[in-house]
């Protein structure tokens, strides 16, 4: 990202014994969606995720490329698609909005995956970057393969209803925090809200255009 | 607001032939707007939007009070709830999920009235004084009213989730800009969605906790 670039020019490439291998890896995704959670997207350099690994800027870079790569890359860790989807798919087909409902709230429940989840938010209501990053992961690798599994028409528009009404809890739940949105049992969400990603999913009337 | 105070020190009262009057209320109303529309919630204050008005600041506090309550009734303007929630009780009970989003997507769809509903969608996940203009005006002021309207059980949450609903959309829609949900017909996002809201709103399995 050239906003990087400046900052890392005459930045001396160090060399220590911990600079290569997995567990640099692991460090710099971990301290990724620390950096991205606490300061937010603009705020989050390349150069202070290196630092917080304990690596070189240049080893960030070779692993994941750009800012927004690393950002896509420290999100797509808190729901694995290539295991997600499959889980998701599998079970009745009737049930598959319960299924999502009851994944998507359980990642925001959690407060590991939550915080990295309300950065995304935060700046993709502002930043076209991390916009990109919702749509191309959570939308695109996520719930339009879901729909794809269900072999429904318009797989693309269900998929962004559903994700509508997901994103409309995390903003009034987790973000905003009305109450008693905010306070209530995520058992009743899972439950209100479950119908209405099944219909988006399944529903033959979204043929009628 | 604080924020305001240092700004306007030294700044001398001007008393303008224009200064007072439904007519100088209705301009700082226009110019709040338009400069919440333009520079979002953090970058307005009190100051510019007196200038833009061509009136002092003294005014603008002594019509609405601080920064966040001119900011209430600029966007409030968007949707007076004296006149939209009797409109949206009145008719069929069972249409009134479809009211609700035609009205909802109207607002969006109005260019005039989406600019200042998109400055307090960006404002409000990063500033709790435009997530409170959120909570009180849109929700408690709007949505809460239909619901107690309906005279249904647990108005606050049947409310918050309607509203979670056309939050999403917005999202996806007005600020995130996903396709193709960004180019549909409104009509055919009126058409999805006003189911949704039919039962968040009337359906009795709500009532169970």
């Amino acid at each position: 990202m050239s906003a990087e670039a400046p900052r890392r020019r005459g930045r001396p490439a160090r060399a220590a014994a911990d600079d290569t291998g997995p567990g640099a890896r692991e460090r710099i995704l971990e301290a990724a969606r620390e950096q991205f959670a606490e300061r937010g997207y603009d705020k989050t350099s390349v150069r202070g995720i290196a630092k917080a690994a304990g690596v070189d800027p240049a080893l960030v870079h070779h692993y994941f490329g750009t800012k927004d790569e690393v950002f896509a890359a420290a999100i797509e860790v808190s729901f694995e698609p290539a295991l997600v989807v499959p889980a998701l798919l599998d079970g009745p087909r009737d049930a598959v909005g319960e299924r999502l409902a009851r994944f998507f709230v359980g990642i925001w429940e959690n407060p590991a995956t939550r915080a990295p989840l309300l950065a995304v938010i935060r700046s993709a209501v502002t930043h076209e970057a991390a916009a990109k990053v919702l749509r191309g992961f959570v939308l695109r690798r996520l719930l339009e393969r879901v729909a794809d599994g269900l072999a429904v028409p318009d797989p693309k528009f269900r998929a962004e209803l559903a994700a509508s009404q997901m994103m409309g809890i995390v903003l009034l739940r987790y973000v905003i925090r009305v109450e008693p949105l905010a306070s209530e049992d995520p058992e009743r969400i899972v439950a209100e809200v479950a119908p209405t990603l099944q219909r988006y999913l399944t529903a033959p009337d979204l043929r009628t255009p």
